[in-house]
């Protein structure tokens, strides 16, 4: 076995003792004869399993009564079209626009029906996120939402709004990351690609009373009071990746929770910022006050030299370096559960090659 | 390791070769260093991947190339909503009542428009699927629904009606277990969990050109055209999942293909349904003609006697013969990776029980 140190941005590295209990339980899950897959989604080990599962998140993310957790289908690009239809077909909600995936959101809402934006990066390439002073919110909207941390433009939030209005999140690149107040907002959710398991599903953490405000116009299955009945088992949910975010969250419980990765992930991503700060040769992307603990992103000199660094990089066990196709340069994406020795081995490899190139 | 006899309706019991390939490749796939979860979906290993994952299929099932194979998220019970949304806004589609899963099917299409429910099997308790010769269409209904085989009645079309309008079927539960016509088919679907791999998604087989039939006030993530684009990676799938796809239709190939499996299901199931039909004792449930060959089901003289049944099963090795909740009785659900021994086992069992308690 050779593990090599992967910057990718999603589908992104998992814990390595996750990867390890997965692949020696595969053939046989807990004395059970079967593997996970395998097993019926109303088979006492797996209603153990769930259950832990969002124990484990409730835990870690102190979630309150108040909200409920699900597992749903689809990642985050799902949610964007189900929460409009849930929340926003009677009057238009507010989004921030502060890059890709905020953008995606406000496409399918402007779908179901009109949409306010109530800020725009534009001006700014969508290389920072708006302080809660600037912003100023649309009397009546059903919900405000935003994207806590764009990962093509690296770019966060460092501090959320209060809002009257439900604030909804996509947190699919930052959650569990750092703390937050989960009673601030009437909803979270992420695609677990990044900091939870593997591709394919959602988690949604949703304020309980919001779920009656979705019409009978909207089909049984995109309606979240559906699948809050019997939690997550409206339909058989993805099991499997229950079960990785089982592992993940026992993982991230046992290395101190989320202010420790919080604290992890700042002296990670604080290595990097100091590399590129320290001389012209680079030009880190995010504004200051906006950069991203999760991504980091910087572009060089010209794109030879980006593709001589990718390529160098490669070579020393490196992969994944490279920037969104949409905006080129560079990303190395660095979520909990990416090791802080591979932090340590692109900084050596920034500065060396800074030696050679600069 | 201990491996049991798993007759779960599925999540299902999978080709015990996969599951040690997954293990073997868990830290490191393809010496990516890496895990196949870990992996970008824009990675040259999963590009690949996925291709063979569809040329697999393609090859299994003689997929031509007026279709076009999808995966999607959320299962069966999403593409139930999606149907409708897709090509049922305009006029009221026929639909086939056959059980538990047609139903379901029909409740999110009634929430997007008409339904023409043009069977019921309600009259014989849904124990047997129409002969197409019992079936009138409507004029101009936009399609024909379906499910090919009801995972809890045990009943199966044993052969499907030529339709004008296109035929649009949920095979979740018996695709690839005998040889079909894809080009009679409008759309073929099936959430992965019984003969393809684990839950959480589904396969989608659809005539290329009925995908411009949805109207634009359809969200973008609904539309099937939107997944076709670029196919499957309109957003980041499960990856996991076409890379356990991958490596059971891998499996089904090295086995002889779909023709193999069938002329094995019919074994198994022929195994079964001669000891049900040999005494009085045992009240199979599906009539004759429509008999599953993926899910036996069965009742016994009383409950008491199928409880003890359930029990000497596992005591035996063999779970997941409850009925569904729904029914009750027995079932023992043969999918093609379940093994020939195990349904030996179950009908030596089912005879010695006879013997002792009949």
């Amino acid at each position: 076995m050779s593990r090599i140190y992967n910057f990718s941005s999603g589908p992104a590295v998992l814990p390595l003792p996750v990867l390890e209990k997965a692949r020696d339980e595969m053939v046989d899950c807990q004395n059970s004869g079967m593997s996970i897959m395998e097993m019926s989604h109303r088979d006492k080990i797996f209603d153990t399993l769930i259950k832990e599962t969002e124990r484990n998140i409730a835990t870690l993310l102190g979630v309150p009564d108040s909200h409920m957790i699900l597992f749903m289908p689809g990642g985050a690009s799902q949610q964007f079209a189900m929460i409009p239809l849930n929340f926003g077909l009677g009057a238009a909600p507010d989004y921030i626009h502060t890059g890709s995936w905020a953008d995606k959101a406000i496409k399918e809402a402007k779908i179901v029906g009109g949409v306010n934006v109530i800020w725009d990066g534009k001006a700014d390439d969508y290389m920072r996120a708006p302080a809660p002073s600037e912003l100023s919110f649309t009397a009546g909207a059903p919900y405000v939402h935003l994207c806590s941390n764009e990962t093509i433009g690296g770019v966060r939030f460092a501090e959320f709004p209060k809002t009257e209005a439900p604030l909804i999140a996509d947190m699919s690149s930052d959650i569990m990351s750092r703390e937050i107040d989960v009673a601030q907002f009437g909803m979270i959710y992420a695609g677990l690609q990044k900091n939870l398991g593997p591709s394919g599903s959602a988690l949604v953490i949703l304020r309980k009373d919001l779920a009656d405000r979705c019409p009978d116009s909207v089909n049984y299955f995109f309606r979240y009071k559906t699948h809050m009945k019997e939690p997550s088992l409206y339909n058989t949910p993805n099991t499997w990746a229950v079960y990785i975010v089982k592992l993940v969250t026992d993982w991230v419980l046992e290395n101190g929770g989320v202010a420790a990765m919080r604290k992890l992930n700042e002296k990670k991503a604080g290595l990097l910022y100091d590399v590129l700060d320290s001389s012209d040769f680079w030009k880190p992307c995010a504004r200051t006050d906006s950069r991203s603990i999760m991504n980091v992103t910087w572009r060089m000199g010209s794109e030879e030299l980006e593709k001589k660094f990718i390529a160098g990089a490669r070579a020393s066990g490196m992969d994944g370096l490279k920037g969104h196709r949409s905006v080129g340069g560079l990303r190395a994406s660095i979520y909990n559960a990416f090791p802080l020795e591979g932090v340590l081995t692109l900084a050596e490899f920034m500065k060396d090659f800074e030696k050679r190139n600069g």
